[in-house]
């Protein structure tokens, strides 16, 4: 299978949006970017699918658990353009193995975490299945021209993360203690997104959804430019490669302009500087001067080197 | 598994729209309508899947022909509310047997039929699983307040149908002929929707995706009345049976005003009166003066009796 990246260039390429058009911007961003006519909003899209025996194991994740982390996925893209959620659709193929209480509690998870972010459910679509398959979109409203992209990071430009990274990826190898619950129950970074759109009119920021080194990689790709970085702060226990190149983090990586005075922590959540915007070869990270291979887990064919439909 | 109805009654009732919402219509029509701040334009969202083994087998499709279907089934709900395509998000889950080559040609029959119409690719998502998993997002457009509904339908409106019912089926059954085509290359009758909405003044609208015994049945419970009726146009070929119960059809249902000037045909497609609402209980649908059962496929549970989540 060609990997992920091949298939998103081509489409992208193959997709022409007329000048003038509502989309304002489309594939390879966190979310597209949409502008109705008169509007004092932009809306963002996103549309993340969440697989049995890719994105999760029946085994290892109850059904609320599951339904909430469906929705996970893609909150955390709208909070990485600084997004309000405003409603979502959820479309689930169901096999025979999920009974009726199954999916009633797969939806419990959806509900509650779609109550507590404001993205009301809003239709989508039920089939019957051989696997359970679930794509989840969501919609998000910013003012309008203000959405953090990926594509606005200056050389010089501080970059921070959120919160400490690896322990999805600990949480999955062990499946104890608090790195298990950091797997199975991620955060949305929502207020963190705002914040960072609102007060610290971040140049740049996504969320980290496959790994810090392969995440980093693409922001720089981009902003046609490079980064050389730190080791980033770690969720107890996990290693260092785990929180290199560990996915499904859900932290925020940002980037902001020189001189900005950024907060030790966000209500409570620490924000991290990890390093600097750099004039190299585009896409190009160091960690402590040494090259930094973009690692990430890729969903699409196994293989690091992903770049992402939108993500 | 419970069926449908159940879950979506539940996720219905389970979710609170709060007055003043910009989610102006949930659950329950053939797509959501979001209306944005300060906008002229009420935008509208339907996501649907195409799943292999239950809406496709790799046999039969081939692989532009299930990316073009997997796309028609969206736009054919943007068609009934009378919208425009604005963009689409189109997530895909991949199995081994399908090589880039199936992969491109997929989304060739993605890109020919959203250039065709409007549905400008904007994102989506891209993993592997075990079987083949499509879910597309599609938003239209219509001027605010325009859009065409499943519960406006009065007593003494009369009841149409666009095109010839049952060819679909046919199709399925013998994979030959123009039946053959109707099946693996339906139309989504986008032009039509919006001569229903503009000129027309259609009261109710809906596109006949699991049947018209089934979907006649669910416009009239929107719309708290029942409905009387003949036997509509048949596909050539296509047995009774098949004209009342197949789905796929993607055919247009609408009702309009008594007195209503209604073309005997839209740009070459028929426009068929096969009857008119009646004040009988909700959801009540005779045909020829004798109760007809809701007999259309439901994709859910294999049962019939399926509301939709939104379809």
């Amino acid at each position: 299978m060609r990997d992920e990246r091949a298939v998103t260039e081509r489409l992208r390429t193959a997709t022409v949006v007329p000048p003038g058009s509502p989309l304002v911007l489309g594939i390879g961003d966190d979310c597209a970017v949409y502008r109705p006519r008169g509007s004092a909003d932009d809306l963002l899209f996103t549309a993340d699918m969440f697989i049995e025996g890719t994105h999760f194991h029946r085994e290892t994740h109850k059904p609320a658990e599951a339904g909430r982390k469906a929705l996970v996925r893609s909150l955390s893209d709208i909070a990485a353009m600084g997004g309000s959620p405003r409603f979502c659709l959820v479309s689930l193929a169901v096999p025979s193995w999920a009974n009726a209480s199954w999916v009633d509690r797969f939806f419990d998870g959806v509900l509650q975490l779609a109550s507590a972010t404001g993205a009301i459910l809003a239709g989508g679509d039920l089939s019957h299945s051989e696997i359970l398959a679930c794509d989840v979109t969501v919609c998000g409203a910013v003012p309008r021209g203000t959405a953090l992209r990926r594509d606005g990071a200056r050389p010089g430009d501080s970059i921070y993360v959120s919160g400490t990274l690896g322990g999805s990826t600990l949480g999955l190898a062990t499946l104890k203690g608090k790195a298990r619950k950091r797997h199975l129950h991620p955060e949305p970074r929502l207020a963190l997104g705002r914040f960072l759109r609102e007060k610290l009119r971040a140049t740049a920021a996504m969320d980290i959804s496959d790994g810090l080194s392969l995440d980093l990689r693409r922001l720089c790709l981009a902003s046609c430019a490079g980064a050389e970085i730190v080791a980033p702060p770690r969720f107890p226990g996990a290693s260092l490669e785990q929180a290199l190149h560990g996915g499904e983090e859900y932290e925020l990586l940002f980037t902001v302009r020189p001189g900005t005075k950024v907060p030790d922590d966000f209500d409570g959540l620490p924000l991290t500087r990890i390093g600097a915007i750099a004039p190299r070869e585009a896409g190009e990270v160091l960690l402590d001067g040494n090259p930094l291979p973009p690692r990430g887990y890729d969903h699409f064919s196994g293989r690091a080197g992903r770049t992402e439909h939108t993500d």
